[in-house]
């Protein structure tokens, strides 16, 4: 199985670099992806290697999605190639996991209607327009779909994501 | 079981934050110590709560010792209270891991002299000169010891760490 991280410039680092480490230490191969090539920085200054362009990703070579937050997913959302692979993990019911603002590429990809979700605090408006079920939870699972509200629910987030992974 | 990480001001912020999250996940509850209470800051920005000073420390309560590197061992490896519990954990043969500059600190408490270890390459001259063994590996284990070079060693030294916790 090999992962998939979806982010963009301002990803809020420990949303990225703590799942991206926690899928390695399990031995399983992670690819970021992004608009462009090159290197992507997030808020605090980390920098990571965008390995594929959004454009060539193969969506049926991953098993799990990554949408970590920070100001990426508000870019990333506008990019078609992510919202058709976001729709793709729904389709074929793989996880997806996705904390803070990470759900918002989820919104526009109309995946969330009638889904129970949980995001960060600014995002839970626009969540509920979207027709998802918001509960204010560390994580909540709900079958293919694992979401989390900041850094500090990193734990919880991990926990349930490794469950999913695990179980396929 | 309980972890102590034990750090400073200008931590590596995701040396300090991948194991705090990692052994969270695992429903181990984690105690940050410093010199003083407060928070400490990492080189990146991030913040994190002292839970206990170094001189409040019980080590018997613990079992397992994290030392993250950055810029924090240097300071961390004056104060003798640190050299104290690092010394608790090796003669009661419990794990540490350290990362980075995080030897540093078991350098100052003369206890990795035959020792198997790997650390940050600016620090490999002192850790030699302490009598180690050097080796240039993602992850060394020796015994209780396990040692990392750097950030992009995480799921390595992640991976060694939790068997030596779950072993337990």
């Amino acid at each position: 199985m090999k992962a998939l991280i979806i982010s963009a410039d301002n990803f809020e680092d420990s949303e990225l670099l703590v799942p991206f480490y926690r899928l390695k230490e399990e031995g399983i191969e992670v690819d970021v992806a992004s608009a462009r090539k090159g290197r992507i920085k997030g808020k605090h200054g980390y920098e990571i290697e965008v390995d594929k362009t959004l454009a060539a990703v193969q969506p049926d070579e991953y098993g799990v999605l990554v949408l970590p937050g920070g100001k990426a997913p508000e870019a990333i959302r506008k990019e078609t190639a992510a919202i058709e692979i976001a729709r793709h993990f729904f389709d074929k019911n793989k996880p997806v996991a996705a904390i803070c603002h990470g759900p918002q590429i989820l919104i526009s990809a109309g995946l969330l209607n009638g889904r129970r979700t949980t995001c960060y605090k600014s995002v839970v408006q626009e969540l509920k327009e979207a027709g998802a079920i918001y509960e204010d939870s560390e994580v909540v699972v709900d079958s293919n779909l694992v979401t989390s509200r900041q850094p500090g629910d990193l734990p919880a987030f991990l926990r349930e994501m490794m469950k999913l992974v695990k179980g396929r």
